[in-house]
């Protein structure tokens, strides 16, 4: 297998300390490549970066025109999400409506990623709940799809469920290829991520961003979702989390959304473009310096969002005293 | 610059999903290499790893000699540890009987990196102190070089001052060549640490196992040295941290110590082996696993030393509710 370019590096002093790897393409709705680095067809997890794309199965099984999803909920349903006050409160809400509870969310409970949210519950002595997961919006959504189904609930974030099955096909039909179970792995919140290639899902936000390519049922739809998760970044993300901030920056031109280990995926809505960002050994920080580079690069940004990327295409790193010593930065041309 | 293999990989289900490339080098005191892959002359920081190096300059000033530092103060002075109360206390004690107190450490305070360390401060509700930073033994260590020179105590960190120019001429003698301010960072200590070969620290571990190549001074000083680590892993680590589990379980055969950004550097004592690795995106689980797997290739583990190699050559990937969903796994052959 070739290695893929490096993408991102760290330094320490006068000297680069790190390197990390990773590939990346950003195309439109028919597959016309803009820019790409890397191997584009080696099939990645995209994990919680297409949470949007799931999220549509909200609307091809109408439990959107049973429940009346908020445009909050439709947000949190493509989030992952800090644990604060208000994502807790937008998830449960959605859950009292379908006459279900935080006992019926199966993603599992841990600490809110918010460090104010984890200090407040540990001074009131509380154990997180599902609620404080940062999936509980998606599986919120998730067992909508299920009541909208009339399917049994418990379960749902099983591969075999129903529910699971109707994501599997909404992912499908936007990245345009079959996903399969010999390439099937289980995501931290319990639910199946199944590996694609990135020019796929990168296609796959362009034809979400643009309608192109999708029934329009699938295009109302998704851009009922990006217009949701662009008005609400806070609710995708949280509190100074980067999707938050350059979504906010962006004001509703640019779709972001990381997943866990190096992914990032979105769209550039005005442009028509899709792009989806691997970065080799999973990093996070590495992957959010290589996507806000390319942004840079390719999003036409003015003064106020150049300076929002720059802070993540250049992070500094400190000592324990605080000093800058070093830096992540990209090395995406 | 030539991409270095892969050494490890995160699997999620049935999928590889992270890849981790890395060089290693086992080496004797003469230069005869045992086994390596990857680019083992790209100079890189061993940061944490080679404490025991910079350890020798308490015997090149004969501070040992006027502070008769104990077994313990010696093991501290090598060790990344966990903040425990032994290990403050251990630090402490030193500082004591140089006269010195907490205030003088200039490592910077952080949390204890032991869970149960940290909760028995929130529930005190005490803030940590620079002894609980994981490097505090390695400071007082260093401080007792400044009394033993009899030169300023305050400013000892910085890398101009006469400690770390002691230090810098100990691992010079040991690695067998120049360090210089052209490669040259600060480490998240704040003290300072040079890049140089893997081949030169690995060379120097086992010239610190063997005393050969090295004066007869600083071979009985890193004889000294290797035992008391070895010998009481848990103040060079800490409770359940690798190094502290695997040294214990070799009983004085293998010194082994990781640094930041995934470095991990020892010797095979009885083989007269010298080691160093480093995973170039500077993940430390990535690292361990590698040097696990390495490990049990050339350390001839009995059964017990393999059941603890293995488990951190394969270490699980687990789901927010606690499944097992994949590993981090060596691919060092």
């Amino acid at each position: 297998m070739d290695a893929n370019p490096i993408l991102a590096e760290t330094t320490r002093g006068n000297w680069v300390e790190n390197r990390h790897r990773g590939a990346y393409v950003v195309i439109d709705a028919d597959g016309r490549i803009i820019a790409s680095a890397g191997d584009i067809e080696r099939p990645v997890f995209p994990r919680s970066a297409i949470k949007s794309i799931q999220a549509l199965a909200i609307f091809a099984r109408h439990a959107d025109e049973q429940f009346h999803h908020s445009a909050e909920e439709l947000a949190l349903a493509c989030a992952s999400h800090t644990g604060e006050d208000r994502h807790v409160s937008v998830a449960s809400g959605l859950l009292s409506r379908l006459g279900l509870s935080e006992a019926d969310l199966e993603c599992g409970a841990h600490q809110p990623i918010d460090a104010a949210a984890r200090a407040t519950l540990r001074a009131q002595g509380a154990k997180p709940s599902n609620l404080h997961n940062a999936c509980s919006g998606k599986h919120a959504g998730m067992l909508s799809v299920a009541r909208a189904m009339g399917v049994p609930t418990a379960g749902y974030a099983g591969r075999e469920h129903a529910v699971q099955q109707q994501v599997r096909a909404v992912i499908e039909a936007v990245i345009g290829e079959p996903v399969n179970e010999a390439k099937c792995g289980t995501d931290g919140c319990s639910i199946p991520t199944y590996a694609a290639p990135l020019r796929a899902f990168a296609q796959g936000f362009a034809r979400m961003a643009t309608g192109h390519g999708l029934s329009a049922e699938l295009a109302t739809a998704a851009t009922r979702l990006f217009d949701a998760a662009t008005t609400h970044p806070h609710l995708v993300a949280g509190t100074g989390r980067p999707d938050n901030l350059i979504m906010a920056a962006f004001n509703g031109r640019v779709m972001q959304k990381y997943g866990a280990d190096g992914v990032q995926c979105g769209a550039i809505r005005d442009k028509g473009w899709g792009y989806a960002l691997k970065c080799d050994d999973g990093s996070i920080p590495a992957s959010l310096a290589m996507i806000a580079s390319l942004l840079l690069e390719i999003a036409e940004p003015d003064a106020g969002q150049r300076t929002v990327l720059e802070g993540f295409a250049h992070q500094p790193i400190k000592s324990v005293r605080g000093d800058r010593v070093g830096e992540m930065r990209a090395v995406v041309r």
